[in-house]
Protein backbone atom coordinates (compact mmCIF):
# COMPACT_ATOMS: atom_id res chain seq x y z
CA UNK A 1 0.00 0.00 0.00
CA UNK A 2 1.61 3.48 -1.18
CA UNK A 3 0.92 6.44 0.56
CA UNK A 4 -1.11 9.89 -0.01
CA UNK A 5 -0.05 12.55 -1.84
CA UNK A 6 -1.74 15.60 -1.45
CA UNK A 7 -1.30 18.77 -3.25
CA UNK A 8 -1.54 21.93 -0.69
CA UNK A 9 -2.77 25.23 -2.59
CA UNK A 10 -0.84 27.84 -0.20
CA UNK A 11 -2.27 31.08 -1.57
CA UNK A 12 -0.57 33.83 -2.89
CA UNK A 13 1.93 34.64 -0.54
CA UNK A 14 0.43 36.37 2.91
CA UNK A 15 0.79 33.43 4.84
CA UNK A 16 -2.76 34.61 6.33
CA UNK A 17 -4.75 33.05 2.78
CA UNK A 18 -4.04 29.41 3.51
CA UNK A 19 -6.99 27.60 4.28
CA UNK A 20 -7.99 25.65 7.70
CA UNK A 21 -7.69 22.70 5.92
CA UNK A 22 -4.74 23.26 3.99
CA UNK A 23 -2.73 24.35 7.52
CA UNK A 24 -4.59 20.94 8.94
CA UNK A 25 -2.97 19.50 5.15
CA UNK A 26 0.50 20.10 6.15
CA UNK A 27 0.16 20.11 9.86
CA UNK A 28 -0.86 15.99 9.57
CA UNK A 29 1.62 15.00 6.42
CA UNK A 30 4.13 12.73 7.35
CA UNK A 31 6.57 14.81 5.12
CA UNK A 32 5.60 18.14 3.82
CA UNK A 33 7.82 18.88 -0.15
CA UNK A 34 8.09 22.52 -1.11
CA UNK A 35 9.83 23.69 -4.65
CA UNK A 36 13.09 25.29 -4.72
CA UNK A 37 14.35 26.47 -8.18
CA UNK A 38 15.13 29.85 -8.53
CA UNK A 39 12.43 32.03 -10.09
CA UNK A 40 10.35 34.83 -8.40
CA UNK A 41 8.18 31.24 -7.21
CA UNK A 42 10.91 30.39 -5.65
CA UNK A 43 10.29 30.36 -1.90
CA UNK A 44 6.93 31.48 -1.66
CA UNK A 45 5.46 28.31 -0.67
CA UNK A 46 8.44 27.52 1.21
CA UNK A 47 8.12 30.66 3.42
CA UNK A 48 4.08 29.87 3.89
CA UNK A 49 4.63 26.61 5.08
CA UNK A 50 7.87 27.51 7.41
CA UNK A 51 5.32 30.62 8.73
CA UNK A 52 2.93 28.06 9.89
CA UNK A 53 5.17 24.69 10.82
CA UNK A 54 8.53 26.25 11.69
CA UNK A 55 11.47 24.50 10.93
CA UNK A 56 10.47 21.02 11.74
CA UNK A 57 13.47 20.12 9.44
CA UNK A 58 13.04 16.19 9.39
CA UNK A 59 9.51 16.86 8.28
CA UNK A 60 10.11 19.66 5.55
CA UNK A 61 11.44 18.44 2.88
CA UNK A 62 12.78 20.50 -0.15
CA UNK A 63 12.64 19.87 -3.76
CA UNK A 64 14.93 21.16 -6.46
CA UNK A 65 13.76 22.23 -9.33
CA UNK A 66 15.90 23.19 -12.09
CA UNK A 67 15.01 25.99 -14.23
CA UNK A 68 16.92 25.37 -17.68
CA UNK A 69 16.30 25.99 -21.71
CA UNK A 70 17.28 22.95 -21.90
CA UNK A 71 14.34 20.57 -21.90
CA UNK A 72 16.48 17.44 -20.83
CA UNK A 73 17.76 18.95 -17.94
CA UNK A 74 14.13 20.44 -16.89
CA UNK A 75 12.66 16.54 -17.15
CA UNK A 76 15.55 14.73 -15.67
CA UNK A 77 15.00 17.57 -12.46
CA UNK A 78 11.29 16.49 -12.71
CA UNK A 79 12.70 13.19 -12.66
CA UNK A 80 14.44 13.22 -9.70
CA UNK A 81 12.06 15.38 -7.64
CA UNK A 82 9.21 12.74 -8.53
CA UNK A 83 11.59 9.68 -7.42
CA UNK A 84 12.21 11.63 -3.88
CA UNK A 85 8.65 12.12 -3.66
CA UNK A 86 7.45 8.10 -5.10
CA UNK A 87 9.93 6.80 -2.54
CA UNK A 88 8.47 8.08 0.26
CA UNK A 89 4.78 7.68 -0.85
CA UNK A 90 5.94 3.99 -1.20
CA UNK A 91 6.45 3.70 2.45
CA UNK A 92 2.80 4.17 3.08
CA UNK A 93 3.74 8.09 3.70
CA UNK A 94 1.31 10.60 3.79
CA UNK A 95 3.28 13.51 1.21
CA UNK A 96 2.03 17.28 1.03
CA UNK A 97 3.42 19.28 -1.56
CA UNK A 98 3.19 22.95 -0.80
CA UNK A 99 2.27 25.23 -4.21
CA UNK A 100 1.93 28.97 -4.43
CA UNK A 101 -1.98 29.94 -5.49
CA UNK A 102 -4.55 26.76 -6.68
CA UNK A 103 -2.46 23.19 -6.84
CA UNK A 104 -5.39 23.08 -9.89
CA UNK A 105 -4.42 26.21 -11.35
CA UNK A 106 -1.32 26.44 -13.77
CA UNK A 107 0.58 24.14 -10.87
CA UNK A 108 4.26 22.91 -10.89
CA UNK A 109 2.13 19.89 -8.51
CA UNK A 110 -0.10 18.63 -11.86
CA UNK A 111 3.39 18.06 -13.25
CA UNK A 112 4.74 16.32 -10.19
CA UNK A 113 1.38 14.46 -9.32
CA UNK A 114 1.62 13.22 -13.10
CA UNK A 115 4.66 12.25 -13.01
CA UNK A 116 5.00 10.47 -9.68
CA UNK A 117 1.83 8.19 -11.08
CA UNK A 118 3.75 7.30 -14.05
CA UNK A 119 6.31 5.67 -11.23
CA UNK A 120 3.67 4.70 -8.51
CA UNK A 121 0.29 3.86 -11.03
CA UNK A 122 -2.12 4.05 -8.69
CA UNK A 123 -1.01 6.21 -5.55
CA UNK A 124 -3.90 8.18 -4.28
CA UNK A 125 -3.44 11.91 -4.87
CA UNK A 126 -5.87 15.02 -3.28
CA UNK A 127 -5.60 18.65 -3.75
CA UNK A 128 -6.25 21.66 -1.11
CA UNK A 129 -7.94 24.29 -3.00
CA UNK A 130 -5.96 27.46 -2.54
CA UNK A 131 -6.26 31.48 -2.94
CA UNK A 132 -5.44 32.47 -6.56
CA UNK A 133 -3.64 35.87 -7.30
CA UNK A 134 -5.95 36.93 -9.20
CA UNK A 135 -8.42 36.68 -6.01
CA UNK A 136 -5.77 38.43 -3.65
CA UNK A 137 -5.40 41.25 -6.30
CA UNK A 138 -9.09 42.22 -6.66
CA UNK A 139 -8.86 42.10 -2.59
CA UNK A 140 -5.79 44.33 -2.07
CA UNK A 141 -7.00 46.95 -4.75
CA UNK A 142 -10.74 47.19 -4.44
CA UNK A 143 -11.91 45.80 -7.66
CA UNK A 144 -15.04 43.77 -8.14
CA UNK A 145 -14.18 40.68 -10.83
CA UNK A 146 -17.50 39.35 -11.76
CA UNK A 147 -21.06 40.93 -11.00
CA UNK A 148 -24.45 39.58 -12.48
CA UNK A 149 -24.08 38.45 -15.70
CA UNK A 150 -20.39 39.06 -16.36
CA UNK A 151 -17.87 36.88 -17.76
CA UNK A 152 -14.10 36.55 -16.79
CA UNK A 153 -11.11 34.88 -18.91
CA UNK A 154 -8.05 34.07 -17.17
CA UNK A 155 -5.34 33.75 -19.57
CA UNK A 156 -1.34 33.58 -19.10
CA UNK A 157 0.89 35.98 -21.73
CA UNK A 158 2.27 33.13 -23.30
CA UNK A 159 -0.66 31.79 -25.07
CA UNK A 160 -0.21 34.46 -26.73
CA UNK A 161 -1.04 38.77 -27.58
CA UNK A 162 -3.81 38.10 -29.54
CA UNK A 163 -5.58 36.03 -27.27
CA UNK A 164 -5.02 38.55 -24.57
CA UNK A 165 -6.17 41.32 -27.66
CA UNK A 166 -9.52 38.91 -28.04
CA UNK A 167 -10.28 38.34 -24.62
CA UNK A 168 -10.15 41.96 -24.23
CA UNK A 169 -12.84 42.75 -26.93
CA UNK A 170 -15.19 40.09 -26.01
CA UNK A 171 -15.13 39.79 -22.07
CA UNK A 172 -16.17 42.07 -18.92
CA UNK A 173 -12.85 41.15 -16.85
CA UNK A 174 -10.02 39.57 -18.32
CA UNK A 175 -6.89 38.15 -15.93
CA UNK A 176 -3.73 37.93 -17.22
CA UNK A 177 -0.59 35.77 -15.76
CA UNK A 178 2.78 35.45 -16.22
CA UNK A 179 3.08 38.76 -18.43
CA UNK A 180 5.27 40.63 -16.29
CA UNK A 181 8.35 40.15 -17.92
CA UNK A 182 6.43 41.89 -21.41
CA UNK A 183 4.47 44.10 -19.84
CA UNK A 184 4.93 46.62 -22.65
CA UNK A 185 3.44 44.35 -24.45
CA UNK A 186 0.25 43.54 -22.10
CA UNK A 187 0.17 47.52 -21.89
CA UNK A 188 0.01 47.86 -25.48
CA UNK A 189 -2.58 45.71 -25.86
CA UNK A 190 -4.68 47.08 -22.95
CA UNK A 191 -4.18 50.59 -24.93
CA UNK A 192 -5.57 49.40 -28.21
CA UNK A 193 -8.33 48.23 -26.80
CA UNK A 194 -9.31 51.31 -24.45
CA UNK A 195 -8.67 48.71 -21.38
CA UNK A 196 -6.43 50.93 -19.59
CA UNK A 197 -8.44 52.78 -17.36
CA UNK A 198 -9.84 49.95 -15.05
CA UNK A 199 -6.87 47.65 -15.05
CA UNK A 200 -5.10 46.99 -11.79
CA UNK A 201 -1.00 45.83 -11.77
CA UNK A 202 0.13 43.72 -8.86
CA UNK A 203 3.58 41.96 -7.45
CA UNK A 204 4.47 40.66 -4.84
CA UNK A 205 1.25 39.88 -3.29
CA UNK A 206 1.02 39.79 0.31
CA UNK A 207 4.93 39.84 0.98
CA UNK A 208 7.82 42.11 0.94
CA UNK A 209 7.51 44.67 -1.46
CA UNK A 210 4.50 44.10 -2.54
CA UNK A 211 3.64 46.48 -5.74
CA UNK A 212 -0.56 47.10 -6.41
CA UNK A 213 -0.93 50.12 -8.47
CA UNK A 214 -2.77 51.31 -11.91
CA UNK A 215 -1.81 49.39 -14.79
CA UNK A 216 -1.19 52.78 -15.83
CA UNK A 217 1.08 53.24 -13.52
CA UNK A 218 3.27 51.36 -14.56
CA UNK A 219 3.89 52.38 -18.38
CA UNK A 220 7.57 52.67 -19.08
CA UNK A 221 8.37 50.08 -15.82
CA UNK A 222 9.46 46.56 -15.88
CA UNK A 223 7.30 43.87 -14.28
CA UNK A 224 7.92 40.69 -12.78
CA UNK A 225 7.23 37.18 -14.69
CA UNK A 226 4.82 36.11 -11.83
CA UNK A 227 3.03 39.72 -11.55
CA UNK A 228 -1.13 39.99 -12.10
CA UNK A 229 -2.87 41.90 -14.70
CA UNK A 230 -6.41 42.65 -13.97
CA UNK A 231 -8.86 44.60 -16.50
CA UNK A 232 -12.03 45.74 -15.63
CA UNK A 233 -14.12 48.63 -16.19
CA UNK A 234 -15.97 50.00 -13.86
CA UNK A 235 -14.85 47.78 -11.41
CA UNK A 236 -14.37 50.23 -8.55
CA UNK A 237 -15.98 48.21 -5.13
CA UNK B 1 -15.26 58.36 12.54
CA UNK B 2 -17.34 55.14 11.04
CA UNK B 3 -15.94 51.49 11.14
CA UNK B 4 -15.23 49.31 8.62
CA UNK B 5 -16.70 46.61 6.61
CA UNK B 6 -15.37 43.76 5.90
CA UNK B 7 -16.42 41.13 3.22
CA UNK B 8 -15.29 37.83 4.00
CA UNK B 9 -15.64 34.91 1.75
CA UNK B 10 -16.03 31.92 3.43
CA UNK B 11 -15.39 29.38 0.65
CA UNK B 12 -18.39 27.46 -0.97
CA UNK B 13 -19.70 24.95 2.26
CA UNK B 14 -17.02 23.07 3.61
CA UNK B 15 -16.15 25.08 6.95
CA UNK B 16 -12.47 24.43 6.35
CA UNK B 17 -11.92 25.93 3.18
CA UNK B 18 -12.09 29.39 5.24
CA UNK B 19 -8.61 31.43 5.08
CA UNK B 20 -6.96 32.06 8.67
CA UNK B 21 -7.82 35.27 7.53
CA UNK B 22 -10.89 34.80 7.31
CA UNK B 23 -11.61 33.05 10.39
CA UNK B 24 -9.54 36.38 12.26
CA UNK B 25 -11.50 38.51 10.39
CA UNK B 26 -14.36 36.65 11.83
CA UNK B 27 -13.44 36.54 15.32
CA UNK B 28 -11.61 40.37 15.44
CA UNK B 29 -15.23 41.75 13.85
CA UNK B 30 -17.44 43.54 16.59
CA UNK B 31 -20.54 42.62 14.43
CA UNK B 32 -20.74 39.36 12.13
CA UNK B 33 -23.65 39.69 9.64
CA UNK B 34 -24.65 36.62 7.98
CA UNK B 35 -27.11 36.85 4.93
CA UNK B 36 -30.54 35.18 5.48
CA UNK B 37 -32.68 34.15 2.67
CA UNK B 38 -34.44 31.45 0.79
CA UNK B 39 -32.17 30.45 -1.79
CA UNK B 40 -29.57 27.48 -1.80
CA UNK B 41 -27.34 30.47 -1.20
CA UNK B 42 -29.53 30.47 2.76
CA UNK B 43 -27.30 29.48 5.60
CA UNK B 44 -24.11 28.59 3.29
CA UNK B 45 -21.96 31.26 5.05
CA UNK B 46 -24.02 31.13 8.05
CA UNK B 47 -23.19 27.58 8.74
CA UNK B 48 -19.62 28.04 8.04
CA UNK B 49 -19.17 31.27 10.52
CA UNK B 50 -21.26 28.70 13.11
CA UNK B 51 -19.11 26.14 12.87
CA UNK B 52 -16.24 28.32 13.48
CA UNK B 53 -17.61 30.91 15.86
CA UNK B 54 -20.22 28.75 17.69
CA UNK B 55 -23.25 30.71 18.73
CA UNK B 56 -22.44 33.96 19.65
CA UNK B 57 -25.39 35.22 19.80
CA UNK B 58 -24.53 38.86 20.38
CA UNK B 59 -22.50 39.19 17.46
CA UNK B 60 -23.91 37.31 14.84
CA UNK B 61 -26.26 38.82 13.26
CA UNK B 62 -28.86 37.54 10.81
CA UNK B 63 -29.64 39.83 7.28
CA UNK B 64 -32.77 39.24 5.50
CA UNK B 65 -32.99 39.43 1.82
CA UNK B 66 -36.10 38.61 0.69
CA UNK B 67 -35.87 36.24 -2.49
CA UNK B 68 -38.80 38.20 -4.99
CA UNK B 69 -39.34 39.04 -8.71
CA UNK B 70 -40.80 42.68 -7.42
CA UNK B 71 -37.85 44.63 -7.97
CA UNK B 72 -39.33 46.73 -5.38
CA UNK B 73 -39.53 44.68 -3.16
CA UNK B 74 -35.96 43.07 -3.51
CA UNK B 75 -34.53 46.86 -3.34
CA UNK B 76 -36.22 47.74 -0.09
CA UNK B 77 -34.88 44.40 1.09
CA UNK B 78 -31.38 45.50 0.09
CA UNK B 79 -32.14 49.16 1.96
CA UNK B 80 -33.19 47.23 4.96
CA UNK B 81 -30.07 45.86 4.79
CA UNK B 82 -27.79 48.31 4.41
CA UNK B 83 -29.24 50.63 6.63
CA UNK B 84 -28.62 47.41 9.84
CA UNK B 85 -25.10 47.40 8.75
CA UNK B 86 -24.72 51.19 8.38
CA UNK B 87 -25.86 51.73 11.96
CA UNK B 88 -23.26 49.70 13.37
CA UNK B 89 -20.45 51.10 11.10
CA UNK B 90 -21.85 54.80 11.86
CA UNK B 91 -20.96 53.32 16.13
CA UNK B 92 -17.15 52.58 14.71
CA UNK B 93 -17.84 48.89 15.09
CA UNK B 94 -15.87 46.58 12.31
CA UNK B 95 -18.64 44.73 10.68
CA UNK B 96 -17.69 41.50 8.98
CA UNK B 97 -20.25 40.80 6.20
CA UNK B 98 -19.73 36.52 5.78
CA UNK B 99 -20.42 35.63 2.22
CA UNK B 100 -20.10 32.08 0.55
CA UNK B 101 -17.58 31.55 -1.81
CA UNK B 102 -15.22 35.30 -2.81
CA UNK B 103 -16.62 38.30 -1.94
CA UNK B 104 -15.16 39.58 -5.38
CA UNK B 105 -17.03 37.12 -7.56
CA UNK B 106 -20.62 37.17 -8.08
CA UNK B 107 -21.16 38.12 -4.26
CA UNK B 108 -23.58 39.84 -2.49
CA UNK B 109 -21.30 41.50 -0.59
CA UNK B 110 -20.85 43.53 -3.52
CA UNK B 111 -24.39 44.92 -3.36
CA UNK B 112 -24.37 45.18 0.52
CA UNK B 113 -21.23 47.10 0.26
CA UNK B 114 -22.37 49.62 -2.30
CA UNK B 115 -25.62 50.34 -0.83
CA UNK B 116 -23.52 51.08 3.00
CA UNK B 117 -21.46 53.44 1.10
CA UNK B 118 -24.42 54.91 -0.31
CA UNK B 119 -25.40 55.63 3.05
CA UNK B 120 -22.25 56.42 4.77
CA UNK B 121 -19.82 58.16 2.02
CA UNK B 122 -16.43 57.38 3.03
CA UNK B 123 -17.12 54.35 4.59
CA UNK B 124 -13.81 51.90 4.90
CA UNK B 125 -14.71 48.66 2.54
CA UNK B 126 -12.03 45.79 2.70
CA UNK B 127 -12.50 42.00 1.61
CA UNK B 128 -10.80 38.70 2.59
CA UNK B 129 -10.52 36.14 -0.69
CA UNK B 130 -12.44 33.06 -0.15
CA UNK B 131 -12.08 29.37 -2.27
CA UNK B 132 -14.97 29.51 -5.21
CA UNK B 133 -16.71 26.57 -5.74
CA UNK B 134 -14.96 26.00 -9.20
CA UNK B 135 -11.64 25.21 -7.24
CA UNK B 136 -13.43 22.70 -4.78
CA UNK B 137 -15.00 21.06 -7.71
CA UNK B 138 -11.66 20.73 -8.97
CA UNK B 139 -10.35 19.37 -6.16
CA UNK B 140 -13.39 17.22 -5.62
CA UNK B 141 -13.23 15.71 -8.97
CA UNK B 142 -9.70 15.60 -9.38
CA UNK B 143 -9.97 18.09 -12.13
CA UNK B 144 -6.41 20.09 -13.39
CA UNK B 145 -8.42 23.45 -14.27
CA UNK B 146 -5.59 24.81 -16.24
CA UNK B 147 -1.97 24.06 -17.23
CA UNK B 148 0.61 25.58 -19.60
CA UNK B 149 -0.86 28.19 -21.97
CA UNK B 150 -4.32 27.19 -21.20
CA UNK B 151 -7.17 29.81 -20.96
CA UNK B 152 -10.11 29.50 -18.57
CA UNK B 153 -14.03 31.25 -19.08
CA UNK B 154 -16.24 31.65 -15.97
CA UNK B 155 -19.36 32.44 -17.04
CA UNK B 156 -23.11 32.08 -15.12
CA UNK B 157 -25.67 30.66 -17.66
CA UNK B 158 -27.65 33.85 -16.68
CA UNK B 159 -25.85 35.36 -19.58
CA UNK B 160 -26.99 33.48 -22.41
CA UNK B 161 -26.86 29.73 -23.61
CA UNK B 162 -25.27 31.18 -26.87
CA UNK B 163 -22.17 32.98 -24.70
CA UNK B 164 -21.91 29.41 -23.13
CA UNK B 165 -21.73 28.10 -26.63
CA UNK B 166 -18.91 30.37 -27.85
CA UNK B 167 -17.02 30.10 -24.95
CA UNK B 168 -17.00 26.35 -25.69
CA UNK B 169 -16.28 26.71 -28.54
CA UNK B 170 -12.91 29.13 -28.02
CA UNK B 171 -12.14 28.22 -24.96
CA UNK B 172 -10.36 24.79 -23.32
CA UNK B 173 -11.62 25.35 -19.90
CA UNK B 174 -15.28 26.92 -19.52
CA UNK B 175 -17.15 26.91 -15.81
CA UNK B 176 -20.63 27.46 -15.89
CA UNK B 177 -22.28 28.73 -12.49
CA UNK B 178 -25.83 29.44 -12.11
CA UNK B 179 -26.91 26.90 -14.68
CA UNK B 180 -27.99 23.93 -12.36
CA UNK B 181 -31.94 25.12 -12.46
CA UNK B 182 -31.86 25.20 -16.66
CA UNK B 183 -29.40 21.97 -16.84
CA UNK B 184 -30.95 20.48 -19.69
CA UNK B 185 -29.92 23.57 -22.05
CA UNK B 186 -26.79 23.83 -20.57
CA UNK B 187 -25.58 19.80 -21.20
CA UNK B 188 -27.56 20.29 -24.73
CA UNK B 189 -25.13 23.10 -25.72
CA UNK B 190 -22.34 20.49 -24.09
CA UNK B 191 -23.01 18.05 -26.46
CA UNK B 192 -23.57 19.97 -29.62
CA UNK B 193 -19.92 21.61 -28.60
CA UNK B 194 -18.76 17.55 -28.17
CA UNK B 195 -17.54 19.05 -24.43
CA UNK B 196 -19.80 16.28 -22.35
CA UNK B 197 -16.79 13.99 -21.99
CA UNK B 198 -14.40 16.11 -19.84
CA UNK B 199 -18.09 17.53 -18.11
CA UNK B 200 -18.04 17.64 -14.23
CA UNK B 201 -21.24 18.64 -12.18
CA UNK B 202 -21.18 19.61 -8.60
CA UNK B 203 -23.68 20.60 -5.96
CA UNK B 204 -23.90 21.48 -2.49
CA UNK B 205 -19.56 20.97 -2.03
CA UNK B 206 -18.55 19.97 1.08
CA UNK B 207 -22.01 20.25 2.87
CA UNK B 208 -24.68 17.23 3.52
CA UNK B 209 -25.96 15.90 0.13
CA UNK B 210 -22.75 16.61 -1.91
CA UNK B 211 -22.98 16.33 -5.09
CA UNK B 212 -19.60 15.46 -7.58
CA UNK B 213 -20.16 13.52 -10.82
CA UNK B 214 -19.71 13.33 -14.21
CA UNK B 215 -22.23 16.18 -15.93
CA UNK B 216 -22.84 12.84 -18.43
CA UNK B 217 -25.18 11.17 -15.56
CA UNK B 218 -27.05 14.57 -14.64
CA UNK B 219 -28.64 14.28 -18.33
CA UNK B 220 -32.79 13.87 -17.54
CA UNK B 221 -32.44 14.94 -14.05
CA UNK B 222 -32.83 18.18 -12.74
CA UNK B 223 -29.74 20.78 -10.96
CA UNK B 224 -29.82 23.32 -8.56
CA UNK B 225 -29.64 26.73 -9.16
CA UNK B 226 -26.61 27.22 -7.18
CA UNK B 227 -24.52 24.01 -9.10
CA UNK B 228 -21.49 24.12 -10.87
CA UNK B 229 -20.21 22.21 -13.93
CA UNK B 230 -16.71 22.17 -14.88
CA UNK B 231 -15.53 21.92 -18.71
CA UNK B 232 -12.54 20.44 -19.64
CA UNK B 233 -11.27 17.98 -21.76
CA UNK B 234 -8.70 15.37 -20.72
CA UNK B 235 -8.48 17.70 -17.38
CA UNK B 236 -7.68 14.35 -15.23
CA UNK B 237 -5.99 15.39 -12.97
Amino acid sequence: MSGTLVGVGVGPGDPELLTVKGLRALTEADEVFVPVGDTGEVGRAEAVVRAHLGEEPGRLRRLLFALSDDEKARNASWERAARTVAAALSEGKRCAFATIGDPNVYSTFTYLARTVRGLLPGVEVETVPGIMAMQDLASRSGTVLTLGDEKLVLLPFTAGKEVLEDALRGFETVVCYKGGGRLREVLDAAERAGRMEGAVYGARLGMEGEEVVRAGEMVGREGTYLATVIFKDGGTL
